[in-house]
């Protein structure tokens, strides 16, 4: 299923090469050794749980019923205009956020709002239905910095075994 | 959109009747003098809320897309056969069992073990994909026991302007 | 217990004042009427919610006992340190910021990671430990944020019934 | 840290083994083959993840507090009469139980509503203050039956690259 997760966020104009950059300058400030190498792994890591890959495919499933006009109202406007108040994207996203340690949630929030890179062109492409797809982006890229950061404390503990669970 | 969403949950087979025996059973233990139209008037007014309706709307959405086929694999096979580690149904559920406070948590958890009444005759429904239904129905099943119990709580306190925020 | 919740905030540094113009900040673009006093009205607000008191008392009670020295090794040092890894303010934070709706996710993780006026100073009080009490005054200005941005659609939607639950 | 955590547990009358018994309840009606080492594994492995530690040594640090009387009103009394509506206990928990995934949330409110073996002993052991230490110990065990659930649906996958992350 990564593979059809990966796939599938490629077919809506996400790319994994996209992300690495801003985990790394997410996570640079606190690594000073990180490599780019080391972040494009992380997410590939958090793209291997099964939690991860069933929001990504119910999320972006959204996105495109939407886009097709295939939702009944009102929760078809609700999505086409990316209403502010509609908090299923985020509550998705802050799951995969979370689901490397509590940490999470501050990067998630902070991705969510400031939207770097990629994230800001996803929330605002006109002809696409993206209202899930940028928040998913931000929770995926919170779950690999959270799983960077603890990483990176086990094996300052030299405690290889943590981190292998 | 509270008409909508109530409207939705009858075109699969939930009325909000149906719920306030399962509200009562639930909260009885802890408030002696609760009666059946308590019960009735907090579900009523946790589906206000607009959190509410948008993750009833959005869970319904998916089950209903998947009954009609209309959902890609391997999330179409997912939802039809409720796998037992999609854990999606259960974050949306949750969202809303904690709206009104984390001990809605307990609830939802217990009511979607339990299945008490109608949710368990809506996780049984072979002809049908209730894969997000019955969570949805312990999730705002437990937000109205959550307001309840607080309610309680600040009316034994006489302090009715904390009850209205 | 509100008044105990604000005398015990402002007894660690908080005032509901400093919080003022960070949440008018954070809403204005959203609501381009919106005023310093419907600020403070929300802050206030959400301050009589058993939940926020609860959390902001046990965070602050945290705090003062690892001021204190009177809480076991390891977490004594985990707390005096602020490890960032540790995550326990932040779900704790997070409960708040989401009281109100999801949205208050984001909210909350842009405050925790931005730190914009007085949470920031809170986060760099040598002689003092405000490990929770920084997250806390993110989530309550989140909460708040959140509860403003519904009121203000609620208005709008000429739904006033909505807004009083 | 895990050594600290599990003496802390057994400090305050929690043996692993008597949680093993517990898990193994829960899961063996989903996995057939389950064993009762394969429960006592899964509890030590969870007992490896640092939000872990950190969740039950911050939970029962606070236990101990308010038995000591060292904490401020009105938090000593609430803590000391396990007020119903107190939820942090609940939240600090499920962050436990929803760390392996999402449906670890239903566990948590099960386990926590019904309270078998041990959890209902530390419910009501008068002498004691053991607001936190119950709804840890749900939150543990909802975690380690998240983790064999998918570790067994990972096994059956032949997926093992997937479990050891």
């Amino acid at each position: 299923m990564k593979q059809e997760t990966i796939k599938k966020l490629e077919s809506r104009g996400v790319k994994i090469k996209d992300l690495v950059p801003i985990l790394y300058d997410l996570q640079k400030p606190y690594i000073p050794e990180l490599t780019m190498d080391q972040c494009e792994e992380s997410i590939l890591a958090v793209l291997d749980k099964r939690d991860i890959q069933h929001t990504i495919l119910t999320g972006i499933a959204l996105d495109e019923l939407a886009e097709k006009g295939m939702l009944d109202e009102p929760l078809l406007s609700i999505l086409r205009q990316d209403d502010g108040l509609y908090g299923i994207d985020e509550i998705l996203a802050l799951g995969m956020g979370t689901l490397y340690g509590t940490i999470g949630s501050t990067n998630f929030g902070y991705l969510d709002k400031v939207k770097p890179g990629i994230i800001k062109k996803l929330d605002t492409t006109p002809e696409r239905v993206n209202t899930f797809l940028d928040d998913l982006v931000c929770g995926l890229v919170a779950a690999a910095a959270s799983r960077l950061a603890h990483r990176n404390k086990d094996l300052k503990e030299l405690n290889i075994k943590q981190s292998t669970d």
